[in-house]
């Protein structure tokens, strides 16, 4: 599969694949919220080669979502998310979510996310309103942001006057 | 970059991206959550190529994410989401408000998501407990779930006598 670059197109899904959508990159990072901070761990519990763990770990400490520091218990490094990369849990959470609910099915969730507070499970992640109710897809309307190109303003439209 | 599949592998992330995570595909799909539904369409916004985009949406097809359904108002057919298509739209809003936050930056988002009863911006995607209290990965325990591999469970661990 050829990869493809989506640099030049102003969208931010696109953009953030560029920098997280390439094969091993999010289960890296699932990796790492799993507590997994050494290259040897992250090679052990992945499968992964050497090689394309050096390239993606390289790529996520340049892009500034894993911050690589020395090992206090050690010679080597460690790999640590960033904010940028802590940020990355809704993202994974949903992917998680969707796997265990429409690929591995009910009953075979293979990992469960727990509060540690009250040991109950966390909630299924939802889109929302600022007022806390879940949103659907029918329930939003999209509009040309702030950095939008010509072609998004003609598409969604903006509205007049609107500045937030 | 080679395509490597995750198929055999016990983690509901792996399974996801084996089916949502091929390049454009997500994509693809946030297309459909802006309403494209033809063919040229999707060709047209994405500027992808037909042969790319035909095994992408067969592909989707396939995997019952998207729906091939006669275009009512042509000769022609039309791409539809299912509700497990549907149910990614959370995926999409998390990597779309990570690569506004974190890509684009402060007042730079081509695409606003708006609550369309409010007309105000839809909230930031958060993980949540079931009461409704943001929890960031430090708040988070991962404990084998109902799948899981023996090693998940060594690595994880279960609580006995624990079912829901």
């Amino acid at each position: 599969m050829k990869k493809i670059t989506f640099d030049t197109r102003n969208c931010s899904v696109s953009q953030a694949l560029n920098v997280i959508g390439e094969w091993w990159t999010l289960l890296i990072i699932l990796e790492a919220f799993f507590g997994t901070r050494r290259f040897s761990d992250f090679e052990r519990h992945l499968g992964i080669s050497k090689n394309v763990l050096t390239d993606r770990l390289q790529k996520l400490v340049a892009q500034g979502i894993l911050a690589r520091v020395p090992d206090p218990g050690g010679k080597r490094h460690i790999y640590k998310l960033s904010d940028k990369g802590r940020e990355l849990f809704p993202v994974i959470a949903t992917l998680m979510q969707w796997g265990d609910n429409w690929i591995m099915g009910k009953g075979n969730a293979p990992v469960r996310l727990l509060d540690k507070k009250t040991g109950e499970p966390i909630a299924r992640v939802t889109v929302q309103s600022r007022q806390g109710h879940d949103l659907m897809p029918r329930d939003i309307l999209m509009e040309a942001g702030e950095g939008h190109l010509p072609e998004f303003r003609e598409r969604f439209g903006v509205r007049p006057g609107k500045s937030r």
